[in-house]
Formats: C-alpha cells, structure tokens, sequence
C-alpha cells in the first residue's frame, strides 16, 4: 500500500534529500531557468523557484525575470528597482523575491542561456513572445506554462502549452491550481498540479523547482485535463456567482459547483479522450474550482448582474468594476458555445449553455437553477 | 452519446410520464410510503414526498409519519396539531406538509401497512427503534436511511443501512446530499443521491418519491460509498473549521477540502472495495463535502477552536455553542482514529489524523496545515 492516499509525484519536503541525491554530480548547476513574465503571480512564483535554486545543486542559483520594463512614477525603470530593492514593487510590493532572482528587460537576452523556461504572461501577449522566441532557446529547454487564461476556438480548446510547443519546438508542462498568487506570497499552504505529457524527469524536475514546505506540487501526466480545468472553472465561477446574487443558498450553489464540475470534465474528455477523471480531484480541478467560486472576480461580477436582475449588462459591470478588464467567464462561456453549438451538443452541457444564455441577456439569472428544464438556443 | 452528461438513473421532470406509465394499470396505489421521523430533516423529507404521492399513480396518496409525542407549550399534543394544521409547528414552522401527511405517534401502527419506509430519526435512535420492529413489518418493504450519523467501530465502518438491513430483514438504500433541510422546505434547488445495492427498480422508486423541479435525485449503485461520505465529511469539516479560524485564506481552504475529500475516498475503498471513485462527484460527495465546509455546526466549532488557540477544549465549545449537543466530526475523527490506529495506518490519513491530534489538544492547530511534516501518535 502506498505511503500516502496521494497517487503520481508528490512533493514532500523530506523527500527532498532523495531527489537531490538522484542527480549525478556532473549534473551539477545544469538546470537554469527564466521566468518569462513578472506579474502578481509571476513574481510569486519568481520567488517559489529562487528558494529552490539556491538549495538544490542541480539549478543555476540564478533565476532570470523577463520584466516588460516600465517606468516608476518615481522615474525609475521597474527592472531597475527590482534589481536594487529584490522587490516587484508595482505588482508584488512587500515581498522580497530572493536576491538571486535577475530582472531582465530584454526578453531575448533573458531566455538564452536558460533550459527551463516559465511563462506566465497575461494569455494574450503569449503568441507574440513566442514569434519572438522562435529560433532563440536552447535546443534542449522544457517549458512549462502557468497561463490559465487558454481559448476555446471553434475547432476545439487551444491550449497554450501546445501553443509554446509549436511554436517553439519544446515540450511544455502546465502547472495550475488553487492558488491566489498573494496567499501563496505571504506563505500561506497552497497546493498546485503539474501536468505533462510524456517527459516523467522533467515533470519531476518541475515539482522540485516549485515545491517548498507550504506550495505542495504534485505531477500529473494530464497535460490537457489541467489545463483545461483552469480555463472552464471560470464558467462555473459565473454560474456561482449567480446563485449567491440570487441568495439560492449553499445547497443550490454546492449544487452548481458539482454539475459545473462534471460538465467541466465531460467537456475535456470529449476534445481529449486522453483526459482522466482523476485529474478532477486534483488541485488545479475541485480545489481551482473552490477558490474561484467563492472568490474571484467572475463570481463577483456575476453575483452584481443576478443582484441588478440582467438589467445592467456584463459589459457594463465590467468597466464598473473591473477598470475594462474583461471577464475570462464570460468569454470562454461564449466559446464554449460556440464549440457546442457547431457540433449540436448543447444539450448535453446544460450549466455552460445556461451560463452563456444568461450572460447574454437570453435568459433571466433565475435560469441557472432551472437548467434541466429550460431550453437555451 | 448520452442526452446529457450525467451518468446513471436521473430525475428529471419531463421522465416522470414515462416512468408512470411504465407501471402497469394492475400497480396503481400499491406502494405505501412511512417517514420514521418528524425532526426537521424528516418533516422536509415527507413534504417532499407528500407531494409526490399524489402525483403518481402506484403510490397511496397517504404519507403516514411516525412522530415522537411531545406535549407542546399550548398543552396541545404534537400530532393532533400537525394534524390540524398541516405543519410541524416544532421543527419545521411555516411550512406545509401537505394535507396528505397523517402524523401518528404509534410507532408499530405507523409502519404496519407500509412497503416503503423511510427512516430519518437521530442516529442514536435507530438500534431501539428496530428492536421494536423487527417482525413487525410487511415481508415485501424496502427502507431507505436518511441518517447520516453512522459509526466507525473498531471493525470498521458500521451502517445504519447494514444494521436495518441486519435488524429488520429487508432491503435499505440511502438517501445523502448536499440538502440543509430548511432550504430545501424554501423549494430552494438542491440534489440528492441515492445509493442503492441490488435492487435497479426499488431505487429508481425511491427516486420518484423524493425527486420535485427543485430536488433533484441520481441514483447510483454504491450504497456504502454514498453513506461513507454522509460521515466522513463532517472530518473534513473540522479541519477546514481550524483553517477559518486561523485566517489561512482560500488556497488554504480549498486544499484541505480537496485533501479531506481525497482521504475520504480512501478511506471508504480500504473497507469497501466496491465504492467507486465517480460517487464522490455526486451530491453526496464533493457537494455535500462544500456545504459542510461552508457553513455547518462542525465548521463553526473548529472555527472557534482555533481563535482560541485551542485553550478552549471542544467540550466546553460544544457546551457554549451547541447547548450539550456533540460534534459529530470530533467523535468521527476519534472513531477513524481508533480503526486506523489498530492497523497502523495513520500515516495514510494525515488529515484525519490531523483532525484528531488538534481536537484533543495534541498538535495545535497550526498543525492542520502541516500534515505531511507532522507524525500525530
């Protein structure tokens, strides 16, 4: 029996020793890594990566930090203070990252000596980098992508990690999971999912490097099942929203997040039969799924539309309350219909195509209680 | 491809037709429902079910309910009331029962003409009230348990279920979920699971008695996984009680949900190898596994606990916050301990072990978030 309930790689600080020990001395400082991106949650795992660097032999002390340089109202460059201060002071100021983390404002220079590169750039910006990357990286790097933000597209979902593996002739890992980028800052326990395809050492490799006594990282070989779930728990994250707008109370919002939960995993298994159900049980899927539904900005956002009853639209919230940010629920339930839609199968999705029918004003919020009797086009 | 994505026997108003007439005309009025019980849960229980009667043929219209006699502060006697007025004016106030339902304070009386018995009294109640009726029920009934109060024994997990079986001599399904009853008697939309063992007809029975437009019953093949989850949750609930109370935040939160729920699964395997992974998808499971953690009295008192730093024994917070009444999840918690302990398994169950070690003021509990650092005895 196993030593744990816990199955595939666990991270587990006294095993540490063991997997240090697994690499030859000659693999000394052979792993060297970049973080392509310095956001909230690029700076935290900035820091995640650095503690690990330092106390394992195999990584480069050094963590390089493509930092898309701005100017400080100060009149400082951002990489410049980083530099000076070990402080993201725009995106994650209070928090020392670690003195051997190196912001780089030159994102070609950042990534050339590297072998293990992390993005985790707002999802939008990935296309470009990497046009800019190809032909640029090591021949021998791994990626891994902690972009949660992947598009539907009407031939089926477009993963990022597949994205940066096309592009840039790397194999990529995900990692994804209940992890509000500030709690894990302020050393709060948080857990989090890699999933790969078929490379089990770098998997392994990936859980060293962000593992630390309070950030449990376990390895999937799920690649598509994890990051999916990162993606449809935004859909879900409306559809709680509004039942706590509508004050249904927790046996109906429970209730959504588990049919939300099972469609999320029939929707991923039909685009990649490969996907496992277990993987649902994992951080970046029931634990994702919690956090999102009872925080999170599409929860909000959806709980102010079900509160105002449909009559002030989503575009509307979200330039209220959201400064013109766009809502990654919304627009990925728009997708997700698309998808459906083309092929017949809303049916057999009732929660997404009622969250997409509300959002669009189709169907009053009240719908979403209703969704095995009303019919959304 | 399935109509939707839901697996196994499914409620859903629109079915309804089809399953009555698959009762052929010879069946009408020939099942006779008793709810023993008339607690809150057990008064939600018979409206629900009071107002299924009526709408189906193969079932008598009259929903008898066995009420443990209380004189009421008028001088008036519980029954005579309910009877009046069509309400538990004690344990469900203001709501209608349905004038269908017949209160009778004669236990033996109550249950002698009935085939279908639902049986939802406080758990500590069960063993006498079997005793008193053994041999004295219909040859042909079929029970269903609503109690979610079952024991783990040092020889394992002991069922409710198992023990009217054993006792009486028939057939005993479950009925758990994800169903605070009071919201429920609002109509507020919640789901159930049923958790049957051989009998495919009985159970798609008892989902036709239980299932209205806003309770919607599955019925799966698993009845000690979908009772297991009833008890275990109330575990987990302690811990993320002690994870509120310390202010860990959401990430915190949902990983020890997502671990609770991962041990309950292993939990429920190692006694019944037959319990299948996919019933903890279900209400019974991950929902009832949210509501618990989010509110419930189990949460609040671990909640409490922790501000106090522990210094305040469960027995004094009980005393304080539940006038008397006991935690389930601190005696679960002692009782998984005891049967886990006699096998020397606790180091598969760092959760539940967890649990027990801080509510008995061995580890504080800070220690929940270290459960794979700390060895409790």
């Amino acid at each position: 029996m196993n030593k744990t309930v816990f199955s595939s790689v666990l991270c587990h600080p006294l095993l540490f020793p063991l997997r240090l020990s697994s690499f030859p001395a000659g693999n000394a400082k052979m792993y060297k890594v970049t973080v392509v991106g310095s956001g909230n949650w690029g700076s935290v795992a900035a820091k995640l990566i650095a503690s690990n660097t330092v106390k394992f032999g195999s990584f480069h002390d050094e963590v390089r930090m493509w930092v898309f340089e701005e100017k400080l109202p100060s009149g400082e460059k951002l990489t410049e203070v980083i530099n000076k201060t070990n402080e993201n002071v725009k995106y994650l100021p209070g928090v020392k990252l670690g003195k051997n983390v190196v912001a780089d404002p030159d994102l070609e220079n950042a990534v050339k000596d590297a072998n293990m590169l992390v993005f985790v750039t707002p999802h939008q910006f990935m296309d470009g980098i990497c046009k800019r990357l190809a032909g640029k990286i090591r021949a021998d790097a791994e990626g891994i992508s902690l972009i949660k933000g992947m598009e539907v597209k009407k031939e089926g979902p477009s993963m990022i990690s597949n994205l940066i593996t096309k592009q840039l002739g790397i194999n990529c890992s995900v990692l994804m999971g209940a992890n509000i980028a500030n709690e894990i800052a302020m050393e709060k326990f948080s857990e989090a999912t890699v999933g790969y395809n078929q490379n089990k050492s770098a998997a392994d490799r990936w859980v060293q490097l962000f593992c630390t006594p309070y950030f449990n990282v376990t390895a999937i070989q799920d690649v598509e099942g994890v990051e999916l779930c990162g993606t449809l728990k935004n859909v879900v994250a409306i559809a709680a929203g509004f039942v706590d707008g509508l004050e249904m109370g927790n046996n109906t919002k429970a209730a959504i997040m588990r049919i939300g939960l099972k469609e999320m995993m029939a929707f991923s298994k039909m685009w990649f039969p490969s996907v496992k159900d277990s993987t649902f049980f994992e951080s970046c899927g029931v634990a994702d799924l919690i956090t999102t539904c009872m925080g999170g900005r599409n929860r909000k956002v959806a709980d102010a539309y079900a509160r105002n009853g449909g009559k002030k639209s989503f575009d509307e919230l979200e330039a209220e309350m959201l400064h013109g940010q766009k809502l990654q629920g919304v627009l990925t339930a728009q997708e997700v219909h698309e998808v459906l839609r083309d092929r017949g199968w809303q049916h057999m999705f009732p929660l997404f195509s009622a969250v997409h029918a509300i959002s669009t004003g189709r169907l009053p919020p009240s719908a979403i209680v209703k969704i095995s009797e009303e019919k959304p086009r």
